[in-house]
């Protein structure tokens, strides 16, 4: 366990079922934007996010390895988390351990379903540099 | 009116009151990521936001004039629009125009009401220069 870098009063959001809104730059430094399920990887204190090596986000990944996440509360989307800072690391999703469990995240199911044929999952580790709380 | 970059599939979210998560980058090529209120111009085709000249984010457009703005549905978080393009003009908001019809649209307000001293608000038009939809 490292120290903790998301504040205590909006701790409850990293475990809230919000989307991560996560911003990366292309090679030609073209901003990009989308949401997506995350998980918290409380022991690391990382943001983790699934990708197949197929998407362009992937790509943009592997050239400028940044992203700023935005992650508001379901419940109130004047409260929100913002972080920002770099890749840790881009590994391989072993057994779709990753994706799995933001399938029972999301969705309630113990297995996520929709692979398509030749999609690789990949495991993004995002370390909070610089985390901003609002509301 | 010129042509509509927005696709009649996702129109609709345009006119909601989700909120738009645009990305923009700082001075140093840092990513940015928040959510904030829109309105769509149909007139000149373009996304129009509110910010005040203290901001970060309004240092950013002056250096670094795109923004990546997704809008999802709020009824259904996996249909939105990526809007990407450059910013066409920052004025001034003349009569707070732009930010009282914001807080009427998001608060149901006449006026805004939450202005503090010395706060200069401006207009940012975003033209829709790619336009990506999904769900």
């Amino acid at each position: 366990m490292t120290d903790d870098p998301i504040p205590e009063s909006h701790r409850d959001i990293l475990d809230a079922k919000g989307f991560a809104h996560v911003a990366t730059l292309t090679e030609k430094q073209v901003l990009q934007n989308s949401p997506t399920w995350y998980l918290w990887d409380d022991e690391r204190k990382q943001l983790l996010i699934s990708l197949t090596t197929g998407r362009q986000r992937y790509r943009n990944l592997r050239v400028n390895p940044r992203v700023a996440a935005c992650i508001a509360d379901p419940e109130n989307p004047y409260r929100y988390v913002e972080i920002r800072g770099p890749v840790d690391a881009i590994v391989t999703d072993e057994g779709n351990e990753l994706i799995n469990a933001l399938a029972k995240k999301y969705v309630g199911k113990d297995e996520y379903t929709r692979h398509k044929p030749g999609d690789v999952r990949v495991v993004v580790r995002i370390v909070p540099e610089r985390v901003l709380c609002f509301g």
